[in-house]
C-alpha cells in the first residue's frame, strides 16, 4: 500500500493549511491490509507520519474529534484517544476553544510519548526490556486486585509504611529465598516503584555516607550510570566478558560501590562465573564497597541450572534489587531490594521523605499473588513460551544468519548476536529502523546487536529474521554496491 | 565476637524476665570490632535480635532508656530511637506509666511498622493529613480497576511514558480546569506517585538550573523544608498570618522559589488573600522565581466561595501541585501537577530516569472514575460528611473550651485550636498522646495545635473533646498544683 498511499498524497498540493475551511479532510489510509494494531494506534500513526512528514504544516487546524471520526468510519473515543497521545508526544496543541492544531515547533519533540508509541510504528518488537504483555494474567491480577480492595482493613487506605507492606515484605523474603537464594528477612525488604526508584535512593543513602565513584558494567544497563550521576556520584567503567564483570579489574579503582548483573548480563547475556563471584565479594569485604545486583531477568533460564543470587554469599555487602517488570509486566510498578542490615532503616527514610512507595493496594495484590502460587504458575508458563520462541529464533537465525555467533542465549529474555567485524552497529539499527524493527546495539569492544525475542511469537520469527538478516546485509561496509540495497532499507 | 556472645548469652539461665527487679541487663553487644552502621541501627539490631532469638520474653519490661544508654554507653536519643523503631517494627511496646515492654505475641509480626500500626494505639485519631478511610468508594474504585484491568490493550502493560499516560493528563487537565480554575493542557501535566515524589523533582530541576534556595511557609508541612534539603536546596521560613504567607518578606530574600499553600494553609488554616496572590505573582514575574502551590485539600470547603488556584493567575510561574491522598486515600499513591512549559520536559525527562511514574493500570482507573463522575459523587459526599463532622466539633469545642479561638475552620480537614499563651505545644502532644489522641503542634509564634475532624465521627466528638481539654487542663503550667492533673493525663 506504501506506493500507493505516497501517489495519493502526492496529488495534494503542498502541505496542508485549512484553519477557515471548516472540516478537512486529512487524506488518512488507517485501513490498509498489512496496517497492524489496534485502530488508535493505526489512526496515531497515520497522523504523526503526515504531521513529520510536513503534509500537516505546524499551525494547521485538525478536524474536531466528531468530524475525523465520521471520516474515517471509527468511533469518537479512538480520535480523542489519538489526539490526546498526539498532544502528549508535542505533535498536536490543544487549547481549550482553539481546537486542536499542528504544534508549532516544524521538527516535533519525539517526547514524553515513550514506548507505547515507538512499539505502534514497529512491525517487530525485538526488545529485551518487555516480557510477553499478551501473557500478562490479566484474570489472576483482577481476582487478587478484587480480594485486597475489598478486604484490606481501611488503615491499608492511608499512607504506606516507607518500607513497603508488611504483607509483601514477607511474601517477598520467603519467595526470594526459595526461588533465588537471597537470604534476607522481612525486614531488611524494601519495596519499591521500580529498580531505578530504588537504585536512586541505594545511590543517594551510599553518596550521603560518602561514597563517591561506583563502578558499571561496561558494556551495561545505561539506568546504572545514569542514577548515579544524578545522585553526583562518578561511575566508572569495567569490561565484561563471556564471564561476566572482570572482577581484577576493580582492584584498580577507587570506587565505593559496584553494579553488577550475574544472572544474566545486559547486553553480552554473559553469567558471572562462580570464581569472580567469590572475587567479588571478597573484594567488597576488603575494601567495604557495596554491590549492587541487578538480578532484572533471572526467572527465566533454559538450558542450565539455576544459579543462586550473589546476594547469598555476602548478604551484608550485596544489595540484591529485582522487579516485576520482567515477571509480569512493567507496567506493575513494583520492585524490591534484600539491603544490609547496615543500610535498610537509611533507604526506609530516605523511601519515606521523598514519597516513592507503590500504592499499599498493589503491594498486597503481589503478595496475595505470591501467596497463591499464581506467580509461579505463570513463571512456568513463561518459561515455556519464552523458550519455544527462543528456540524458534535460534533456528532461524542458523538457517538465515548461520556465519554469525549467538551469544548469552541460555537465560533472560533476548540474545546478542556478534556482528561481522567490518559492519557498524549504528547502521545495522538504522536499517533496522527502517525495517520496522527494533533492536539494541551491544556497544562492547566488538560489534552486536541484542535482540528481545519475549514479544515474538514463533510463526513471526522467519519474517522478522529475514527483516533482520536484510538490514545486517545492507549495512556491511560493501552493501551501497549491491542493485537491491537502498530498496531494501528505506521501504 | 559471635563466639564470645554467645557464651555470655548461654550463661543466662532462659529467658530474662525481670518486670519486678529494676533495671534489668540486657548483655548487648554494640561494640564488636565488626559491627556495622549507626550506633542506632546496632543497638536497634542487638534487641531485635535478642527477642527474635527468644532471649527478651514477651512481656519482658526493657530498662528505661535512661538506664539503658549509661549500660551501653551511648546517648539516650540512640536509645530513645531504636526503642520508636522497634515499637514501629512492632517488636516492643510503649505504654504511658507503665514502660516499654517486649510485645506480647511470641512471634511479633516483623512490620514495616508504620502508621497502621501506630494508629490502633489511638483512640480517636485527629490527624489533619488523612481524610475518612473508611468513606472510600471501594466499589467505584474496584468497578474501575476492572474495567481497565479488562480492557487496557497490552501496550499499557509495557513501561509508562514518563509524564503520564495520556487519557489521565487529559482528565486532569479537564477536572483541574473545571474544579480550581488551573490552566494547563494535558501536556503541562505531569503524574506522579505523590506530592512529595513531584516536588523532589521539581527541586532537583530547579537545582540543575541553578537555584540555590526556597522560601517556605513558616509554619508549614514540613515536606516543603525536607525535600528541598534533599536536593541540595536551602530553605528560608518566611512567616504566615490569618491572610497567609506574608509576601511581602519574600522582597528581602535571596530565593528561587517559594512553596505556598494558598487555598488553606497547613498548619494555620489561613487562605492566602487576593492582594497577596497578586504581589505573589508580580513578585515571581520580577524575580524569575517559581511558585510552588500545594493545593493539598482545596476540594473541601463550607462556609466561603471557592477561591480558585493560584496558577489560574499566572500558570508560566506557578507550579500548581495536588494529589488523591485528601480526595479519596493516601493509599492512592496518585498526584499531579500543572507545570510552566519551560519546566515540563525537564520533569517528565527526571521522571523518566528516577523511575517514580505510577503505575499504568491506576492511572487508567482514576481517568476513569473521573470521567464517569464518580470522583464528584464522593467528593460531594465527603464535603457533607466533613461539614457535619466540624460542625460538631466547633458547637464541641464552644462548649468544653470556649475561651479559646479557633482558626481555618472555613475549610479543609482540619481546624487549628490557639491555646493559652502559657501553655507549651509539646506538653498538650504529650498528654494528649497518654489520652490517646495524636495531634500535630502548629509550630507558631503563639502556641497553637491542629485538630483533625475526617476520621472522628460526629458520636465520638463529645468524649473526643473532652480527653482534647483535659490535655489541655494538664499542661497549663499550674497543673501540677491540681490535685487531679496527674490522673487526667496517664490514664
Amino acid at each position: 500500500m506504501e506506493t500507493e498511499h505516497r501517489v495519493a498524497l502526492a496529488r495534494l498540493e503542498g502541505p496542508l493549511r485549512c484553519e477557515n475551511h471548516g472540516p478537512i479532510d486529512l487524506h488518512l489510509d488507517i485501513h490498509q491490509d498489512n496496517a497492524a494494531g489496534s485502530l488508535r494506534s493505526r489512526v496515531e500513526t497515520a497522523l504523526r507520519e503526515a504531521i513529520r512528514g510536513g503534509r500537516l504544516a505546524p499551525g494547521t487546524r485538525l478536524p474536531s474529534t466528531r468530524s475525523l471520526c465520521t471520516q474515517l468510519g471509527v468511533s469518537r473515543g479512538v480520535v480523542s484517544e489519538a489526539y490526546a497521545q498526539l498532544a502528549a508526544e508535542g505533535y498536536l496543541e490543544t487549547r481549550r476553544g482553539a481546537g486542536t492544531t499542528v504544534a508549532g515547533t516544524s521538527a516535533p519533540r519525539p517526547s514524553a510519548g515513550g514506548h507505547p508509541e515507538r512499539l505502534s510504528r514497529l512491525r517487530y518488537d525485538l526488545s529485551p526490556f518487555r516480557p510477553a504483555l499478551s501473557a500478562f494474567p490479566r484474570a489472576a491480577w483482577l481476582a487478587a486486585l478484587a480480594r485486597v480492595s475489598r478486604q484490606a482493613p481501611d488503615e491499608h487506605l492511608g499512607y504506606p509504611p516507607p518500607a513497603g507492606t508488611p504483607a509483601l515484605r514477607e511474601a517477598m523474603a520467603g519467595y526470594l529465598s526459595r526461588a533465588r537464594g537471597v537470604q534476607a528477612t522481612p525486614e531488611r525488604i524494601l519495596i519499591c516503584s521500580s529498580l531505578r526508584q530504588g537504585i536512586c535512593l541505594l545511590w543517594s543513602v551510599l553518596a550521603e555516607k560518602g561514597a563517591r565513584a561506583v563502578a558499571v558494567e561496561s558494556p551495561g544497563w545505561r539506568g546504572i550510570a545514569e542514577t548515579a550521576r544524578d545522585s553526583g556520584l562518578a561511575s566508572v567503567g569495567v569490561p565484561v566478558d563471556r564471564h561476566g564483570l572482570r572482577v581484577r579489574e576493580l582492584e584498580a579503582l577507587r570506587v565505593d560501590a559496584v553494579a553488577v548483573a550475574p544472572a544474566h548480563q545486559f547486553p553480552t547475556g554473559s553469567v558471572l562465573s562462580a570464581d569472580r563471584r567469590s572475587a567479588l565479594v571478597q573484594w567488597c569485604r576488603r575494601t567495604g564497597a557495596i554491590a549492587l545486583e541487578d538480578d532484572y531477568d533471572a526467572e527465566y533460564r533454559y538450558d542450565r541450572r539455576p544459579l543462586g543470587a550473589l546476594q547469598g554469599l555476602a548478604p551484608e555487602v550485596v544489595v540484591y534489587g529485582g522487579s516485576a517488570s520482567k515477571s509480569l509486566a512493567p507496567a506493575m510498578r513494583l520492585a524490591w531490594m534484600a539491603l544490609p542490615e547496615s543500610l535498610a532503616p537509611a533507604m526506609a527514610a530516605l523511601q519515606r521523605l521523598r514519597g516513592g512507595m507503590p500504592a499499599p493496594l498493589l503491594q498486597l495484590a503481589f503478595a496475595d499473588l505470591i501467596e497463591r502460587g499464581d506467580l509461579d504458575r505463570h513463571l512456568r508458563r513463561g518459561r515455556r513460551l519464552y523458550r519455544a520462541r527462543r528456540d524458534a529464533l535460534l533456528e532461524e537465525l542458523d538457517r538465515q544468519l548461520p556465519d554469525l555467533r549467538v551469544m548469552g542465549a541460555a537465560a533472560g529474555l533476548f540474545l546478542t548476536l556478534m556482528l561481522p567485524p567490518a559492519v557498524e552497529e549504528s547502521s545495522v539499527l538504522a536499517s533496522a529502523r527502517g525495517n520496522g524493527l527494533a533492536l539494541q546495539p551491544l556497544g562492547g569492544s566488538e560489534p552486536g546487536i541484542v535482540v528481545g525475542y519475549a514479544n515474538l511469537d514463533q510463526a513471526s520469527v522467519p519474517q522478522a529474521v529475514k527483516l533482520l538478516a536484510r538490514s545486517i546485509g545492507s549495512a556491511r561496509p560493501d552493501a551501497s554496491a549491491r542493485p537491491d540495497a537502498g530498496q531494501n532499507v528505506t521501504p
